[in-house]
């Protein structure tokens, strides 16, 4: 069985590892901060000192990182994974990050003989913790197919979308649709309440017509919950929108429902709201219409 | 078996008239223009010369017109249905126009003996012929159980949201959540597009994640097969979505990402695309980027 190295041990990384060493992939991990690296370790995996030193023992080495500038530091900096990576080694960027960024490193990849994939997840912390991500692909077709078991192992609907970048990409296009939604319907659900009506009947009624969204379902009942425990966070959110807009900047696409959104969210991080669920979105549009939905 | 009258006989009250015959109601039916009353005539409707008229003949009178203001002036106007109405007749709005117009005209109904229940559908001509509309109502309890067999001669998806005016506050709320999702999908697919990456691919991962809805189901399949014959029209939609903005006004409710949409359905009118379906904002996108998702 190949052996994995795992880079980012967070909300997400640390129960994706685990349920890689449950499918009974042997792993060496690495994190920023120790105690994760400790807390598996005691596991069963192995702690490697550096990115350099877990692609040295690794055949797949899979990174699921805050950033774009984190992912360019771990795999072309120092002491980073292109340090220690073997020809034929596979590298499989699982957070969300630039597109551009995807492209730039899967060529330098390709060049030193490694192959890339990018294949970041929906499905947050609950969905990492059960192995039912959502996976979206970008790569070579033979590099998915080498992947396939790793990414079995972690989730469920599980897309080759096309080339390098085509899975951030996916990424990108899913997290505006998810901002979006979210956006419309705390407008919708705050306008109900403030003209008298009940907005857990107006969502109810809605998911059976043409508004029905599973962000209607699941965000709309946590907006009615007051359920704000993420999830995904606001900053999160926040950062991936930035993601779709520099994409946009990138490939000259004009997003103005997206920027705008973007900006919404930009309020919620300077409310101090950045660690809650992104429904949270409903308390800025409460506060602009100075009311709640509940 | 109460005798209907029908007022207002389009793309969606021909086909819904036709439903009320085909379940054995007696019909009575009048419209502007008389060429579809001629025709229900034909098939056994009885025509009448004004909503006056329609509503001395009738126990049951229902409203399919296209705005606001020829509601006020069909019900409320000279030869309207108040004019004619009896004591104990049943008034039912199933067009989408204002809730506020909704709740003053439920009350000077009320005042008259007459009951009234706004009872706008979603699911455009298509559910309208097949009689699988969403109608969501607004009304007293007791109006909403004599009106149910009339709705279950029409529609599926039958929700009582609350009191008067709840039917159309609910609809405004649909309206914005549909026509958010439509731009959310548009910018998502020709960003997807320009970036070099199959927009039907991303279409079909995104349906198994967080992004799903039907909007992405139904309209993003519409927008990669260029498929843009209503349905329901840009036009309507953005009548639909200055009723959302309106209310939020009286309601004093801050609505900045339905305020931007309207907008792009305003530029959607201006380039004379009025008449095709709503999801065809993505043209605009395109436009905007000067590219084009197929």
């Amino acid at each position: 069985m190949d052996t994995i190295g795992f880079i980012g041990l967070g909300v997400m990384g640390k129960p994706m590892a685990r349920n890689l060493m449950k499918a009974g992939f042997p792993l060496v991990v690495h994190n920023r901060s120790r105690g994760a690296v400790d807390e598996l370790a005691k596991e069963g995996a192995r702690g490697a000192t550096s990115p350099k030193d877990v692609a040295a023992q690794s055949d797949i080495v899979i990174l699921m990182l805050p950033d774009s500038p984190d992912v360019e530091a771990v795999v072309a900096g120092k002491d980073g994974v292109f340090d220690g990576a073997r020809r034929g080694m596979l590298l499989i960027d699982m957070g969300t990050s630039s597109p551009v960024l995807a492209r730039k490193l899967a060529r330098d990849a390709v060049a030193r003989g490694i192959d890339m994939l990018d294949a970041p997840v929906s499905g947050g912390d609950v969905g990492a913790a059960n192995a039912t991500l959502s996976i979206m692909v970008g790569g070579s077709e033979d590099a998915f197919h080498r992947a396939l078991p790793v990414f079995q192992a972690l989730g469920k609907n599980i897309v080759h979308i096309g080339d390098a970048g085509a899975g951030q990409v996916a990424k990108a296009a899913n997290q505006l649709i998810v901002a979006l939604a979210i956006e419309a319907v705390s407008e919708a659900l705050v306008l109900a309440a403030k003209a008298g009506v009940d907005p857990a009947k107006v969502r109810q009624a809605l998911l059976g017509g043409f508004a029905q969204s599973r962000v209607l379902d699941l965000h709309g009942q946590r907006m009615l919950d007051r359920n704000f425990k993420p999830g995904a966070r606001v900053s999160t959110q926040h950062k991936d929108l930035g993601i779709a807009l520099a994409l946009g900047k990138e490939y000259n696409v004009p997003l103005p429902a997206t920027a705008h959104v973007h900006q919404m969210y930009n309020a919620m991080l300077a409310g101090g709201h950045g660690n809650l669920d992104h429904s949270s979105l409903v308390l800025l549009i409460e506060e602009m219409a100075q009311t709640r939905v509940k």
